[in-house]
């Protein structure tokens, strides 16, 4: 590994649709030279526009490590594949179309070194498959972002078959620098950790409402005030300590065969999707917004987003054992 | 229904272990005169200083509508079941134990008038079964609460087939006073509404662990950090709201047919139940604590929960209905 694992490594970002954006401010406020590529006609004014926006947001939130003046002189966005030529990690998110994709990474592998990494931001499909896209796919990986990116700490890196053991290594290293607790997926699993995770959720959730079982409405409290409660200190193997196992060979021969096992869409989805419902981004979801509303949601996301960054900045398991290891010299020094 | 529903109402709890504790002080923080019931011997002293102390941590985070010293004076601890006689509520948390249970209803029942409900706690016996223990079925009920009950909004309700629509209209409003964000299952069902959520992940992220897919530490950094960043405001139905749908066929056909459907208990589960691992509470568990590691984990839970209460207060549904309604008054005054 030649490339030296820091915030002065040369990063580019091609694809700046909402998410693209978002991982620019990311990256400029860790400090990163960041080419912010626009591969679509007329995407560009636009986006310089929104990243300075986020820019000022992040900036009011003490994110940015160089402040707000020195982050604008280390972005340049361009149309130009050829300013990326001298950048050793370049994260793609363009729209999720494997011809769309491949025709990007042709573009960039044209102008950078063999010894660059590409990554890509996909949740829908396999690494492996873009892997084969690219001529040096032990240097192609995948790396998932949050919206926003700039302000949750999660990052998803996951390796395709052909995927180097060293170009993992250096990504989870750089999440590092990026203020994220990266999680690190071997194999190329369908829907990674996260979305298997909330899409068994989902299956339930669905059924349970199809069913007539529970409202909408009480499935998302339940989520909001019981799991809310304790989710974002614990995760979920954490939890079942905090719980204790006395009751739960029972619970688990009990609920378990009585779960949802389905594999199609669920009826409740097929509608929503038929009338290109966009949930709060055009008014027609599973609740229903007028403009004011889906506003006053946004909003509240982006305030909530910061509230509980902040929170979750407080109860990191390095806060809990350094917790640990204070209490420890206090007693040693007795 | 003839009982007026206010916190005049006098109330009871039967069994006083940590979570008969914690529904004590929850109920004494709304304003009720509160009867709490030791029904094992020995158990009063302990839970006299065990309630006082929550009630002063209550205190300390200004939840006690009336404030300290009227909230100890509402409370009367005891072991003679005659003194629940004049109370229109009994809130049952005794152990998951169908045989005991019984014993109690029978106690209770003895004293009570035939227009006080009885509510139980139990999260893993159906109510249907426990309501065929007692003389009046229609005022039986499922009200289960979770831990710490004074701080939380979570309070789920469930009818069993006899309870009657009166019962479950008055314990909704109940729950609306004692500041909860209650929800009603009007069918029985395995496991209610939280439990078959949240198994479905256990079961999920359980198999992801043991087919050597993901690690339990990244299972739990993905729940924190990507569903911990907007579960608290969302829930489910809102979040998909908020993701919109546009690739939600392809991700449900995908992802769905992927998914654990085992019935089985998952064997990372066995050996720590058949070692009589409980997590924190003995230090054995899928993660391992020493005793001050367990004490710095609980500590934290009891300081992050006051927090992420304080923080939903801010983000409830009547807040943000708020929000837009004080928008349109402003724009139609211009």
């Amino acid at each position: 590994m030649q490339i030296n694992v820091s915030a002065n490594v040369e990063v580019a970002v091609v694809g700046l649709g909402l998410m693209g954006c978002s991982i620019v401010v990311s990256l400029l406020a860790s400090g990163h030279q960041v080419v912010a590529l626009a591969p679509i006609l007329g995407e560009k004014e636009k986006a310089i526009n929104h990243i300075v926006d986020l820019l000022r947001h992040a900036d009011r939130s003490n994110l940015l490590s160089k402040g707000l003046s020195a982050s604008v002189e280390a972005l340049k966005v361009t149309d130009d594949y050829r300013d990326i030529a001298t950048c050793k990690f370049v994260q793609e998110c363009v729209i999720e179309d494997k011809e769309i994709k491949k025709v990007v990474y042709e573009k960039i592998e044209e102008q950078v070194s063999g010894d660059t990494i590409i990554a890509t931001n996909t949740s829908a499909i396999p690494i492996s498959e873009l892997q084969t896209f690219v001529s040096h796919p032990n240097r192609f990986i995948g790396v998932h972002w949050a919206e926003p990116a700039y302000m949750t700490r999660f990052l998803e890196v996951t390796c395709g078959v052909k995927t180097g053991t060293d170009t993992a290594t250096y990504v989870m290293q750089l999440g590092g620098i990026w203020g994220k607790e990266p999680t690190l997926l071997k194999k190329d699993i369908r829907g990674f950790i996260t979305n298997r995770l909330m899409y068994a959720v989902y299956r339930e959730a669905l059924t349970l409402v199809e069913n007539g079982d529970a409202t909408m409405e009480d499935a998302d409290k339940v989520f909001r005030y019981d799991v809310g409660s304790w989710i974002t200190l614990m995760g979920i193997f954490r939890r079942l300590d905090f719980t204790g196992f006395a009751d739960y060979i029972d619970s688990f021969e009990g609920i378990l065969p009585k779960l949802s096992n389905r594999t199609d869409v669920p009826d409740l989805m097929r509608p929503l999707v038929a009338e290109r419902a966009r949930g709060i981004h055009n008014g027609k979801g599973f609740y229903n917004y007028n403009e004011k509303q889906a506003k006053a949601w946004e909003e509240a996301f982006a305030q909530f987003n910061k509230e509980i960054y902040d929170l979750a900045t407080r109860y990191t398991e390095k806060h809990i054992r350094e917790k640990v290891y204070n209490e420890e010299k206090k007693l040693s020094k007795i």
